[in-house]
């Protein structure tokens, strides 16, 4: 090495290294370092597997397996050798006009492809959306509990956010109140979530329409998480958000990690749901492809197989992936119902979540939710996600989207759990 | 709908919409906006096919598919149904173990796979240092020419930048005296870029040794943005900045976009080069890993191929490729020697571009750079970057990884339109 010794003698004072205190309060919201927690608090030597009910991911069972017609798409545009270009800022045009034409059937009006922006997942719609709308004094109204990213993002980019409650005794809807005492002049949107992680409710038609009409007299925006569409198992039917286009703008968030559990594909999308054009008139649209010009692309093969995933996926595969995740979600509910110190205010109809509440007051030694997590982790191997990452203090997140014979040994394991720390012994009596 | 005609009857006024400034100064710095114009000058009627100099995307041509090992690993992957679900936020450990075996074996110490974090392209990892690094105050030095995403992001993340010189006469070289006048106390990294976009040239070890002399003198660490490493075609071989890692702490970007000619896959990576460990214990990578948690993931099959990738690609693929290549950048070089209001100060070695200069004295109607790649645009389908978004006014960005055969066509039609529009009409007289 070319290396002056001279120089190399002193120890140098290497000036980098401040933490970033805004990277600091985005990652304090950051839901995967907390899950990741959880992990590390596992018994190496159980031999039982891992009960993983912290995390949807069903991908990672041989049951929720995709489409093949989906796997073969990709593969195939992956082998096609046209696929291997960059693609333009907003997205492959066949893909875009997909996803409108996907999006179209089911509202009262002709989504545009050009109102189509494709994204690597809809975690990264969320990201572009909470930095396209941070302007100076904004504020943006997500729900609580609600997915934590928002809040990582909007911190990071400077949007200042504000929660109101979903109601757990009215089947988690909007405490469309809460909304109205919360938003104020610079209030630019508000983020619902349907079919809901992490509360697993599907909103009704009359209740999107009341929540329309509340953005509407705010003047405001409905940034929808729709990355679930569909994905309703229950008594209710998927509704998009989209329907009340026209009452306010609608930007629908959406991907294919879901329905075709594929989460690893990164693939997801933002379109205007919006019939009177406010969003591309306001220039939300523009500062949407402004952000996408630099910042990440998906996959451009992914993208090209797109058109032919949501084409050729045939029915059998959604109705029979439904079938197994509504019979994961009873097995879900009824285990839970058998343990006193948690209770389910809501059976879950959609998405791969439900809201546990713990009555700490039936336990003993176990301090809190996160206690709860840490020590389930470790003495039975069943990971939850505790709800103050959620903002939801003593409560618990819990995924059903598990093999259904391992989620109903992991909650077997949770009953024990509770059991065994339950302050009054009753087996033992 | 269930609209409440009074409230639908009001036309609102919609809150939303004040464009952000810190989007803007970020979008003022997009190179794919300002190209994406030129695009946009293209006469329609012509019939002869676009020559497109601007953007270097080699994928677009027969002469540069990928090679099919990897094109096989990406397909075989992606059908396997193992490699659907999210990855962890540092990426899957086969890749991060592959990626640190790939750069060990030309570096004089172990990269341990834990201080490789995968990134959904080298974009991203510019993305990921640019926010990490944006403490208070901080500020980091960036080349001049440069790739613009880096002001683009530092800008979105309130970092301060600073431009030093490449010096055109140096072989492009980085103006070391100019450095050290820009750094002060607040100065945390500089970045470098070899093989260079938009040079052309390839540091010798030499020069990467005084590089980290006066890192090392600053207290500052390097980014050295390796996107084209072994992009190299000319005399002299590509060397890693990570040799000097000793010297000063390197932070290597790299990814398989260019060298496996895919930049559609969206692969890269951040790796810490630095065998005095000054980057884990300043907590750079837990930053990294940290905003890894709240963005975007690479794709999990394309990071389940990269194993396969890097161990079953042929030599000779590279070899045809950097032979393709240099054919081409002898075709660039050549044909530009042949225009006189353009002059190349430095025949490439590597990567995929090289900077010209115009001189606008010898044309006629001719006002600036953007004025002549419009024009040339418009009346020959020939695409150029305009080197004010390079911040480089009056030089053009020119890359040659293209078909060689549309190569030379789009330069003589450049050749036609400065004749056309030189002052001393030679031809006419």
């Amino acid at each position: 090495m070319e290396h002056d010794g001279k120089l190399g003698a002193e120890a140098p004072t290497w000036r980098f290294g401040a933490a970033s205190p805004v990277l600091g309060a985005a990652r304090s919201q950051s839901i995967r370092a907390l899950v990741y927690r959880m992990y590390d608090f596992l018994d190496k030597g159980d031999t039982r597997p891992v009960a993983p009910l912290a995390h949807g991911d069903p991908a990672a069972f041989a049951c929720f397996r995709t489409a093949p017609a989906a796997a073969d798409a990709v593969a195939a545009a992956a082998s096609s050798g046209v696929l291997n270009s960059y693609a333009p800022a907003a997205g492959l045009a066949e893909a875009c006009s997909a996803v409108a034409a996907h999006l179209s059937r089911e509202l009262p009006y002709e989504v545009s492809p050009r109102d189509v922006v494709l994204t690597a997942g809809c975690n990264h719609a969320i990201e572009i959306m909470m930095t396209v709308l941070a302007a100076p004094g904004a504020n943006v109204l997500l729900p609580r509990p609600g997915y934590p990213l928002y809040a990582s993002r909007a911190a990071l980019s400077g949007l200042e956010f504000r929660h109101f409650d979903l109601l757990p005794d009215k089947e988690w809807e909007v405490d469309l109140a809460g909304v109205e005492a919360l938003a104020d002049e610079n209030t630019v949107a508000m983020v619902i979530v349907s079919p809901n992680n992490p509360c697993g409710c599907v909103y009704s038609r009359h209740h999107l329409a009341e929540i329309a009409e509340t953005a509407r007299k705010l003047g405001i925006m409905v940034i929808s998480d729709e990355v679930y569409d569909h994905f309703a198992f229950g008594s209710k039917p998927f509704v998009p958000m989209g329907v009340f286009g026209e009452i306010a703008p609608v930007v629908t968030l959406g991907g294919i990690s879901k329905r075709w559990m594929v989460p690893g594909w990164r693939l997801g999308w933002i379109a205007a749901t919006d019939p009177n054009g406010i969003l591309r008139k306001k220039k939300v649209m523009d500062s949407i492809i402004d952000y996408r010009g630099i910042s990440v692309d998906p996959v451009t093969f992914v993208q090209g197989a797109l058109p032919h995933i949501i084409a050729n996926t045939d029915e059998a595969f959604f109705a029979n992936a439904m079938g197994v995740m509504r019979e994961a979600a009873e097995i879900c509910h009824g285990k839970l119902e058998e343990i006193e110190c948690i209770t389910c205010p809501h059976k879950p109809d959609g998405s791969m979540f439900v809201m546990a509440k713990l009555d700490l007051s039936r336990l003993d030694g176990i301090e809190d939710d996160v206690d709860f997590c840490s020590k389930l982790a470790k003495e039975e191997s069943v990971v939850m996600c505790p709800g103050s990452g959620l903002g939801m203090k003593n409560w618990l997140r819990i995924t059903f989207a598990v093999d259904p014979e391992l989620l109903e040994d992991g909650l077997e394991r949770t009953k024990c759990f509770c059991h065994r720390h339950g302050k009054i012994k009753e087996a033992n009596s």
